[in-house]
């Protein structure tokens, strides 16, 4: 079955989805996007992204293309014409297109793309899996509230996880604190068995599934301190691991050389993978 | 006449010049770009844009997607096309193509876009108009010498400058002192009537026209210091100016509120300024 992008009203073939070179996206990175995990046919946390989104295009003076309800219609329709049961369906809006030049256009309608894609979701082996993080200084600018797709810190912090066969890079601020990964938030469980994340901020994007697992947290008895946290702190912790809409809840059992408590996965970590599973269960139910 | 753009090896319509919604350089901003001045068909400084070009494709890790030689042919071809005496041409390479992730795809080619447009060229009496710049806090990245379409706190500086009615806005670092402006190099003239512009480094882009403009005042017995300047030396100075591939020597009469000087274009700027065009005449010839 081919694949089919939405892009600006149309719905097209996969393979000729374009956009104009003169797209500020393409040009300035002015423009903002989302992911959002799609299982048994439903939307992830569909309202959360939807706010976020929304956030980032105020922030960034960019109008909402269409309304919320044509927007979910669109990617819903976008869902159905890829026949996806479990994948990511990603969205992004830019300032749209204009003759170059750096201050925002007068007369520009904003662009919007959306695509979906097949995804298998971690089997429970992998999903318990411990992962490999090394930490890099965080060299991005001082807005990454913002979800834009000026995203190329991101891609070379990923690019030395990757060549560091480590599963996410977490970056470290001027001050000696972790913000969070390139496409992650970070965590750790300190000795009390307290969840530690850093509070939203300019510093970090608020991450949807960080929310979720807050209030999963919260719901469950696990006290939880938004604060920012160390490396050392962070290679001391009892536990470790990081969020996102594709990695949902992940432990992670090693910070660079240093192994986290006994190198396993930990048993909090471990319970709230299973509540966040058990959550996007019954989203899809 | 219709406009040509040039596109991964096709030369098409400018309204039909399209990249693929998941070329890189839309969906990570993971690419780079060169704005090349044009003056009676030949470009200005074409040696030393393709110098930098070289360089943040091997920072970024990218291929050239050509060789030299036939880069230089095709931006001839695509000066040719358009008809284009004075005028710029604007050339990007991404990473090209690729399902988004956010590490370096293994198997992908660069993508290349080049676009022309005729420019007019100011006037005298424009050329010689004092502007007026605004200072903003600077929020970029740490790797301000690398060229790349990851513009989005250019954007923004810039569309601060348009709502303040000013050419240009300068960003000053965490210490102090001014970085450059959000696409311009910032220059003054101390009381010995000497240049100072902060020296080349990861802060700063490192103009091609600093590069001729540092060449011309050695050349013509004007004194350089590169040097960090504070905002208060700015407002102190005897005279202030910017430089960029499309501004040339532009005199800055005022800086937030404080006129520079008596709020007229500098001497040594305008010298400067005749020195430059001079020059580019010359490339011209």
């Amino acid at each position: 079955m081919s694949r089919i992008a939405y892009v600006n009203g149309d719905y097209v073939a996969h393979g000729r989805a374009a956009v104009h070179v003169e797209d500020r996206g393409y040009q300035f990175a002015d423009g903002v996007y989302e992911v959002i995990a799609v299982r048994n046919g439903a939307l992830i946390d569909g309202d959360g992204h939807m706010r976020r989104l929304q956030y980032s295009l105020d922030e960034l003076e960019i109008a909402m293309p269409m309304s919320p309800r044509a927007l979910a219609m669109v990617i819903a329709e976008t869902i159905r014409r890829n026949r996806i049961q479990n994948g990511i369906v990603y969205l992004q809006i830019t300032r749209g297109s204009s003759p170059r030049n750096h201050p925002f256009p007068d007369f520009t309608r904003p662009a919007l793309v959306i695509t979906a894609r097949r995804a298998a979701f971690p089997t429970d082996a992998e999903g318990v899996a411990g992962g490999h993080v090394i930490t890099i200084p965080d060299i991005r600018w001082s807005r990454c509230d913002i979800k834009t797709v000026s995203l190329l810190p991101a891609v070379l912090a990923k690019q030395q996880a990757v060549e560091a066969d480590a599963y996410e890079a977490w970056m470290i601020d001027g001050d000696g604190y972790i913000t969070e990964g390139s496409s992650t938030n970070a965590w750790i469980v300190d000795k009390h068995g307290r969840l530690v994340t850093r509070p939203k901020s300019h510093a970090i994007l608020g991450g949807i599934t960080r929310e979720t697992v807050l209030r999963l947290a919260a719901e469950n008895g696990i006290e939880v301190i938004e604060r920012p946290f160390t490396l050392e702190e962070a290679v001391g912790a009892r536990e470790a691991f990081l969020t996102s809409t594709t990695s949902f809840v992940k432990p992670i059992t090693r910070i660079d050389e240093h192994a986290i408590a006994n190198g396993e996965p930990g048993q909090i970590t471990l319970r709230l993978l299973k509540l966040y599973i058990d959550y996007m269960k019954s989203c899809a139910a």
